[in-house]
């Protein structure tokens, strides 16, 4: 059977773990003018690429108050209270991530603390397209309010109609966004970064987006502005025992290959038996899928490996690092001790990446391609700054000054050291 | 007079608060060939550059186990003494930063958390030259073992006989760090981050280094290794009431003017008589220095800027964003509730800078150029990811399983549904 691996040794790891490598350098050529120019001119050349790239003609940026308003009344009862439901779980879980502020005295008369504080402007993505993915702007939304930032602005692309998805605007509305532009692509990016007439220039840019979006990310990040985390295409790995349940299994790899062609999916199990069953379910289960031939592209990729030894099978998702960790088993939460790297975990036969993906709490942006070894998925974290204080009192600077005074000269700096002299000779 | 500006309007304050732009970009002709040399050419490859760079033929990268041993008797017992009580200051603050895991039930059934993983592999880079910046390894080598981190590297360039600074190894031996390599520059970050036969590759590099380090960083964080944050020349602001006392303001201007010629240093005072007294004994204080030809140049692109009203102030001072920011008065609490943007405040007449580049508890690491907007400097947090977690139970699906179905469905994500449907029926 082709891509399955039974207790591969470790030299064939890092092989089996690698994703398949894009070249964002090679679109710097079209990106790089796109964001010149909307630098230089601003709306009107925002405007000019809505035209070209998006086939929209675009005479206001701006989302109408109108227009938001009416939203709520496009969106079925049904939905409005799933959304309703998901908001109040990623608000409750993303609210326990505020930090209280802890005032250290780390010597007699030297108190230290660190307070967070919301960075003032910041720009959401949400992409358009064919799917409107409102549930992102659930995840970026939410905890940009309750860090606290100034000014949320939001750029999503209209149809060529202008109009914008109505559950996208509702979505805004419900968590009290009002800065929406409806613009996409490079340009939005470009104009968040650099800002235009209409668009004040944000100090971070979140969310996901298509090639061209990603690289414009990297391309201003390296100017600056701050991103959310560097891209890849979405992935999940699942570990799977003989206590999963095989349909299961199948059902969770489906729902991450449906997302493109490029979704990653990798299953470690802990016999072929297991593999096998998954396989047969899978074929069940992809005929019923109306996004099939993308699911059936990505499993084409997919690599399904038998591990025997648990701990085996551990170091190697460990090496993986994967954005979504499943894991298949009645023993999950003892085994999940054993995950190092890893954007979220889903624990046991009824954690589905679904149930991550919208509505348990957790947040859906996460560190793809590997960056799990040293990313972390967004939260509130992702929205502050940590900004820390130090307040020394007299006797505190007689405490600690002396120590400072030697390092600093040990360092060869004068100044530092004299900062400390001139004030103790007065005390 | 100068560089002096009083109550200047809001359209100078953009251009008051520019620092100098450098573009490392004009480096990547110089550092690209070095790193890719190293990664196809490991240890040999670094030796070459060491001989050619740094003047020093090396044979072995280790420092040895001896050496290590020896540094202790070459640190004088004072210093040692002063080293530790830095270290347990910052141990004490950086310690409060780890965090505790809390499951927040979102909802019947649904349970999510987080887990703080420290990142496994971690490079420290701890520059030479003329001074030994062992402050620097106690910045980053404290919060990296309290993160946990397994494997701590660290490299610093030797001198041309091979040795390497003896406080930096003591140093290194308190904090129990022992891989440690005697190179620098940009063969040092590029064997950090390819790996090499000797270095193990790590996934995020931190600390401080020249305009080439520099370079190297930003190059090899775009091939997806993780970096503490993007550096430019160290930078000091300082706000100064007429409860401030000018000869230690002068003392605190002067500490951050004798880092190099490219440092950064603003006044921002309430009165113009304020910073007639400080320009009057930083011309007393800076004669007295070893580095004053430093310190005079550093001077020399420096702002003095009165601003009659508080509140204007601290705008202007959130618009700078100051790596380090001395709030010298009396109400210095008070006023630093104003302050949105900044890497480290200083609070009163007895908080010099020098106290939290040595010895108050806080990190050192922070980010300059106006990054203070939207980062934060170093603590345990830049050595761990937070990893999420989320366990339902059957009831836990069953509650909120049929939101994810409607959401998922009106992404058009039907797998996702399924995934969920899959469960539920056979509840």
């Amino acid at each position: 059977m082709e891509n399955v691996f039974v207790n591969p040794g470790k030299e064939q790891w890092i092989a089996l773990c690698k994703r398949p490598a894009f070249d964002y350098a090679a679109l710097e050529g079209i990106v790089l003018p796109v964001l010149a120019d909307v630098k230089a001119n601003g709306d009107e050349a925002v405007k000019k690429y809505a035209a070209q790239f998006d086939k929209v003609v675009l005479t206001e940026l701006l989302v109408s108050e109108a227009a938001i308003n009416e939203a709520a009344s496009l969106v079925h009862d049904d939905l409005k209270k799933a959304i309703q439901l998901a908001k109040n779980n990623i608000q409750l879980f993303h609210e326990s991530q505020k930090e209280v502020i802890q005032k250290i005295s780390t010597t007699d008369g030297v108190i230290c603390w660190r307070k967070s504080v919301a960075i003032q402007n910041v720009g959401l993505y949400i992409p358009g397209g064919t799917a409107p993915l409102f549930s992102t702007l659930l995840m970026l939304g939410i905890p940009a309010q309750i860090a606290g930032c100034n000014n949320i602005i939001m750029c999503t692309p209209s149809n060529s109609d202008g109009q914008v998805n109505p559950v996208i605007l509702y979505t805004a509305q419900l968590l009290g966004i009002k800065n929406i532009y409806k613009i996409g692509g490079v340009q939005a990016i470009a104009a968040m970064a650099h800002g235009t007439e209409s668009i004040v220039a944000v100090s971070k840019i979140f969310g996901p987006g298509n090639q061209y979006v990603t690289a414009a990310k990297q391309l201003v990040n390296r100017e600056g502005v701050a991103i959310d985390m560097p891209a890849g295409p979405s992935e999940l790995g699942v570990y799977a025992d003989e206590t999963a349940i095989p349909a299961y299994v199948a059902a969770d790899l489906l729902s991450q290959a449906e997302h493109g062609t490029d979704s990653q999916v990798l299953l470690v199990a802990s016999s072929m038996a297991i593999i096998d069953a998954v396989k047969e379910q899978i074929n069940i289960q992809l005929n019923e899928l109306p996004r099939k031939e993308i699911a059936a592209a990505a499993l084409k990729h997919s690599r399904f490996i038998v591990m025997e030894n648990s701990t085996d099978a551990f170091n190697f998702l460990n090496e993986y690092a994967a954005e979504h960790l499943i894991i298949a088993s009645e023993n999950a939460l003892e085994l999940s001790e054993k995950v190092i790297n890893a954007g979220s975990i889903f624990l046991g036969n009824y954690s589905p990446e679904s149930a991550g993906d919208y509505a348990s709490g957790t947040n859906h942006t996460l560190p793809t391609n590997g960056y799990a070894k040293a990313y972390s998925g967004v939260s509130v974290d992702s929205f502050v700054k940590k900004i820390t204080f130090q307040q020394l009192s007299k006797q505190g600077i007689i405490n600690i000054g002396p120590a400072v005074e030697l390092m600093a000269e040990a360092e060869g700096l004068q100044a530092h050291k004299n900062a400390i002299t001139i004030r103790i000779k007065q005390l």
